[in-house]
């Protein structure tokens, strides 16, 4: 295919995961999680989040959120999630079709829910004629590229605990924050009552880990995985992606690497014409306003997807293998088209 | 771990498929199955099976059956199938749970449906007090290692044309049955509508194929697909499983030899004291009553589920990777203690 | 029409009940249970059945049935019920589309269950891949016309005190139950967690009460209520219905008479040829196996449904207003025509 | 109670449906619906509605809404509604939770969509990460009183049609459209495949009408109506409501009357101070901006909701008994207390 900025999903297995997987493939292993695999695994996420509950490995991400947003809700229950939300817009309306829940959407600039925000969603509450709002669902780093600062995701946590709201936070892409804010997972996972810690988007071949802070909040988690179809019975192979991940911190450098691109790319886009960074640039992701005679000449070389056609916007993406070369090769392709456009 | 005859999930991955994966990870590829590998294996499927509709790749055996199940019941229908079937006693009510589905079950001797036995679910039809079969599910090797014959499917398949009941074909050891019947996946796939055909079983990582005949049920599953949370991003992976499986009918020769060694197993049972089997060995699964004094001494060696505690059933099952001298020295080690009992 | 034995709902609105509802349409009412009809009664029911939680009036039995089990199920938890319970057999699988629950039935001789035939669906419990029962459901009375005794019931809910489980009571019949048990509401009330008190089948034109016996279960009611399409908006008519059950016990009066006729039928029956009364009459239902030459005859002028044709049993149910006189014309009509068979 | 401008939920039922109902109560009649009453009635509402379906009577309206949206909806599919549809403000998220459905909202200027609005939501068809619309819902009148003209409706369904989209007409107060347009029920239904058809707003005790104007839509619709616990027992007083409205046009009578209440409000507040009137006024709904300082004086001795706290905006309904002298009286009363304020 042509190069892709168009997905942190468009990348392969980082090659250390890759080993690992490898390396689990040894003889017989008990099926469903019962291996020492998984055993190890989650208990050093439960370590590193500083969670006291449970650590449930997913297939994928949308996995991961529905399974986290059951433990949550009540089955009355309704969502507050932010209009750009990816369970919003990309799932597909899986929330609402496998729980039943409503989203309540707020539209929310650079992707990000502040306590206000919130609150406008909550007029309705103890009128048995509206949706009663029972979790508030943040995504972190967000769909746009944007970062909670650990203030902001204080704010909302207290704001959600004094307002008997629960908080999940889909962290499809929670190693990018990391690396942005310079903070520990469990820096993070303290302001959240069930989140996700992606690995997919990070360079594992597809896995991701709910964890679940409290206890109480864990029951009847291994029930709802196995109805959400999320249960994997050669777990080994799973587990192993996230050992790999966590060796040496391989998660945060991988995170670090494509923000760094993803930093590159915007940098060099601030003196182009016809290309204006439209969200601040805090993950591995670079959304630009981008003349739209641009586009066809570009995407010729390069694979990237228009985020809003109306308003001309791309997403370009970078990832834990995104070469350097290419974002320079890139960046000199749109220069070259702007004076082609120019001209 | 010990020794293990408790699943063919217990397995690892085949090297021929842990080397396609690796294959696989070179560079970057489009996400969510617009990639050449899955293009290529469920074109390869497609014909395989000889179906005119489509192949969709899913992330585990329940996430096939249910997305199978929704593909074909309309949203107020019902599901008949043998109180045995994997969908009814193994899957946490994931089919009542995401599909709102009632299962209609049958008690079905060796796990096999029959047009008479089907015919009991039916004497509701058109009273709206009483649920609607619109599916019969039947699982292929079923539950207890025995297989359909062609005929016995065809006279299913027909009796379902004639009562307006669609088929689905629980298929998560499709490959034992074509290796049991000598038969082609296409002999199998003609009498459903719906079928699966699983890879985790026979020596994959985690992947199963489901195969839907016309192209007429297949409109709406790639969002059944996405809502059911089974659509991977880095399909490729998955695709290059099945890749590998279908290489020189690997699959078959997988399930070949599974199912040569639970024939050996039953056959080095028969003048075996204390231990029946109890259904035809016709797949890689033994079901045998057990003299309850012999179980705690073999589980010191070898792991095994008992099938049934009260009537002292045990389940053996081998995989495509089981050395024959690991059969060999399980039967000696029964034989040991059932002359130790005996003493 | 014919005459019908076929249902208690074929009968009418009781005429004290109707002049209840009449007399409620007097000016405007605030909607949707805030009228003083429904304060009263609902305060009212809890007086009667020692209720410390809450009531909730609901459309219909399946209304009050599905979001009784709705309010003690967790998310991912199934039911154990007989198979004969109407929520398995009569109502097209409502529990199973609406709550995602998986039903786990017992054949239950009469129609009831019992601790030991509980316990045979417990034996998954803590196993991720079984379904996980939550809630007993028992009918009292049953649809077979028999009734647990107060003994019967303690046991249940002690057993199922004991095993975390919780207790819903079907109490589409519980007026004919009390009626026969000479008990109180508060004495049946007392061995459930949630139960339904049912009017329409005892005279009323349609409405039910949904009593939850502790607060802590009735917190999410009004949503779910809502939810469940079951909060009528113009409720105080609903109300006036009970109003008028509750008033002298009217509601105990119609079950007796209601019991009474069929124990008078069931008297009759005796000593006819090719008649075999086949439960305990302990309510308003009779089952009696009927020699298949009386049934065409008896239909002609007769309306009741064969409860199972292959055993050709009929059902002959009686209600609040069933004429004595039609009893023994219903009776000498039986004789007439095995008569005329016997000839 | 204070008088009520609250709702037209708040008026009881009409008396020649109260008799209807009355002389309903003789004898034994079948039950669910195969009774005279119901047969008259539903073969009634398809003559005047023009429908070549069928007629279903629902026990509300979020029971004809839901059960409605199910008929047209496939498994997967979302619904495109207003924002201030009620299906999403007033049914505490029931089509979420009972059909599993999307609400894909949008802004609506006086509760109206319109093919370009409807647009707005299908940018994401054919891509199976998006919700996928098939249905959208329209509310005829609207929840801030308006009526879509017939024009606008021919519109709406001409490019739904276009755009492979059924239209689901929620017609709680369609009544009230048809008095205000001087068209008939056909006029309306024609625009719609599915749509309801409310009588209590409109002086039933408590029943709506679910008309399918196709066959092919209402197969289902029988065991779906059970499934969503919206099938009455004793229908016959169901249908002897809508036998009553129907007769000498009584549906049309009673709207009438209570549009020309809702009209006479709203000429008389034209010149009052503090009081703006922000929505035509098209059926028996005023919205009005009112000085905040009226409030609480008002609502002393009437009862109505504010709609918008924040922007003071008050909702007053009238209903079909809703006397002049009440209307001039109101008007009197917000006089008065303007004058009052003023000094």
């Amino acid at each position: 295919m042509t190069k892709s900025f168009g997905s942190d999903n468009h990348a392969g297995t980082h090659p250390a995961i890759m080993r690992a997987i490898t390396e689990a493939n040894t003889g017989d292993a008990i099926a469903y999680g019962a291996d020492p695999w998984t055993q190890r695994v989650t208990a050093e996420l439960r370590r590193l989040s500083g969670a006291a509950g449970e650590v449930y490995l997913t297939l994928n991400g949308s996995g991961a959120n529905v399974l986290g947003l059951g433990l949550l809700l009540d089955r009355h229950e309704a969502v507050i999630c932010a209009e750009s939300a990816h369970i919003n817009t990309d799932e597909c309306g899986s929330a609402e079709r496998i729980l039943g829940t409503k989203l309540l959407t707020v539209p929310a600039p650079a992707g990000k829910l502040t306590p206000e925000l919130i609150a406008t969603r909550l007029t309705g509450r103890g009128d048995e004629h509206a949706a009663q709002p029972g979790v508030v669902a943040i995504t972190q780093s967000t769909e746009v590229g944007t970062c909670y600062s650990l203030a902001e995701l204080r704010k909302i946590h207290d704001f959600c605990a004094a307002s008997e709201l629960r908080v999940y936070m889909d962290g499809a892409r929670l190693a990018n924050a990391a690396a942005y804010l310079g903070c520990t997972l469990a820096d993070l996972a303290e302001h959240a009552d069930v989140l996700s810690f992606g690995g997919t988007k990070n360079g594992a071949m597809g896995v991701e880990a709910l964890i679940v802070m409290r206890p109480g909040d864990a029951a009847n988690a291994p029930y709802l995985r196995k109805q959400h179809m999320q249960l994997s019975s050669k777990m080994r192979f799973l587990a192993a992606q996230f050992i790999a991940l966590l060796e040496d911190d391989l998660w945060l450098g991988n995170a670090r690497h494509a923000n760094a691109m993803a930093a590159r790319l915007a940098a060099g886009l601030t003196d182009l014409p016809g290309v204006d960074v439209v969200y601040p640039v805090e993950s591995d992701a670079v959304f630009a306003r981008l003349d739209k005679r641009y586009i066809a000449e570009l995407q010729r070389d390069w694979f990237f997807h228009m985020w809003s056609e109306p308003d001309s916007i791309a997403r370009w993406m970078t990832a834990f293998d995104t070469p350097e070369a290419d974002v320079d090769a890139f960046l000199a392709d749109i220069r070259r088209v702007s004076l082609s456009v120019a001209v």
